[in-house]
């Protein structure tokens, strides 16, 4: 199983607190040492740091722990294999075009049958379950939206069913964007937490750090943190429902539904 | 006008020297200041690092400079801002996937009139000419190969068609992959140089740097380093002419055609 991160902000803000934490669990406090990816938006652009090796000994997670990049949505994974080899392609986030804007994908879980649902436009460069079942889920998209649907309720409940069916297959803890939106899916394991005024100081759990967010933002910030376990110690974490899909923007849960 | 750079290798190489050479034309003895990026394919896997500021002045590429990613084929860009503003996602290389492989594309130059060709199946992020350039590359690929081409001569000439039908529309000095091979055409300015044993002593022009390829190389490597720009000045570079499209892999320019 893997590590997912999530971060959704009304303000570009850096993750650097909580990818420390994360990243001990990359072959330190955790197992899962097969590699890690992050992925930052700023605006509509799109830029992701990859590493097929384990982030306690990365070299480029080193730099991004402590390069601040300042982003309003971040996805983070971290990796123990089951399906496919240990490799830069195989390594999360995946990302792909769809509609002139990145959409991005990053899972943990394992999708019985994934490979033999048929796949049009996209098709996986590596050979892991999450890559074949986000192509499949733009696919789809595509097809019911040959361009972007005007309604966001409408794009907003196709994402949702397409999650669902695929939750049928196995694990499907998921993060996705669409550059604009921050969705997710739980299905055994993911929590979230937001932060708002008035900040607090908050504890890491997997290293000995902690931060004051009051000196680090501003009042009007909002920021959610969303992770397959929580990362501090001192702090609410919401533990989502088994099949519990969200929508996230600007650092607010817009929606959920719990099926 | 920007600057590119290429390197096609028979092993997995490092380009460090070269990049040291180029990112001080960012800003420094150049006027590219308006963001660079760099794309490396290891296997099928690819990774891309951006950054939409001065290379001179970038953490990110200093990081790169110093940290040897092994690679056998890199596209790097610096950028002087002409169509689409300084922002990370008018940042080259753009990158798509095409039949399962992920596809990148650097260009110099400008494109009259490239924004009235119709696109289908990929769609800009940014607002670059270049940008809407390739994705009308891969789309007319799409359309005539909807799967992959068994013939590797008849997608030459496919890509060939395309690059020299641009070509038209104003400058276009161009580096393109496939993650197996790399393509470029030569509208104005691009010249190559391959190092092969017996290995010499390089020097950049741009920097006091030398390099002793002797003492860092193996008898069997084969490593071609294309530019728009020579960027050492004790090597023999060879100056492509206007119109020249041509095919590297594996560190051989593999086809050449003036047109």
């Amino acid at each position: 199983m893997c590590e997912l991160l999530g971060m959704s902000a009304n303000v570009p803000t850096d993750i650097c607190f909580s990818f420390s934490g994360l990243i001990k669990r990359g072959g330190e406090t955790g197992v899962h040492k097969d590699g890690w990816g992050i992925a930052f938006y700023e605006g509509k652009g799109y830029r992701s740091f990859h590493d097929p090796i384990a982030s306690v000994d990365s070299e480029v997670a080193k730099f991004i722990k402590n390069y601040s990049i300042k982003s309003t949505q971040v996805i983070c994974h971290i990796r123990k294999a089951n399906r496919g080899r240990v490799s830069l392609e195989n390594t999360h986030p995946f990302s792909r075009e769809l509609w002139g804007q990145i959409w991005s994908f990053a899972h943990n879980g394992q999708l019985k049958g994934i490979k033999q649902k048929h796949l049009i436009s996209y098709q996986p460069v590596g050979s892991t379950d999450s890559e074949h079942a986000f192509c499949w889920v733009l696919d789809q998209l595509r097809e019911e939206f040959p361009t972007k649907p005007t309604s966001k309720a409408k794009l907003r409940q196709a994402i949702e069913r397409l999650f669902r069916e695929l939750a049928c297959l196995g694990v499907f803890n998921v993060l996705m964007s669409d550059s604009d939106k921050l969705y997710t899916y739980c299905s055994t394991k993911l929590s979230w937490l937001t932060r708002k005024a008035p900040f607090e100081r908050a504890r890491l759990l997997d290293a000995d750090v902690s931060i004051d967010f009051e000196k680090e933002t501003s009042n009007d910030d909002v920021v959610t943190v969303i992770a397959t376990e929580p990362l501090t110690s001192n702090e609410r974490w919401t533990k989502m429902v088994n099949g519990e899909f969200s929508q996230f923007r600007l650092g607010n849960r817009e929606f959920s539904n719990c099926g």
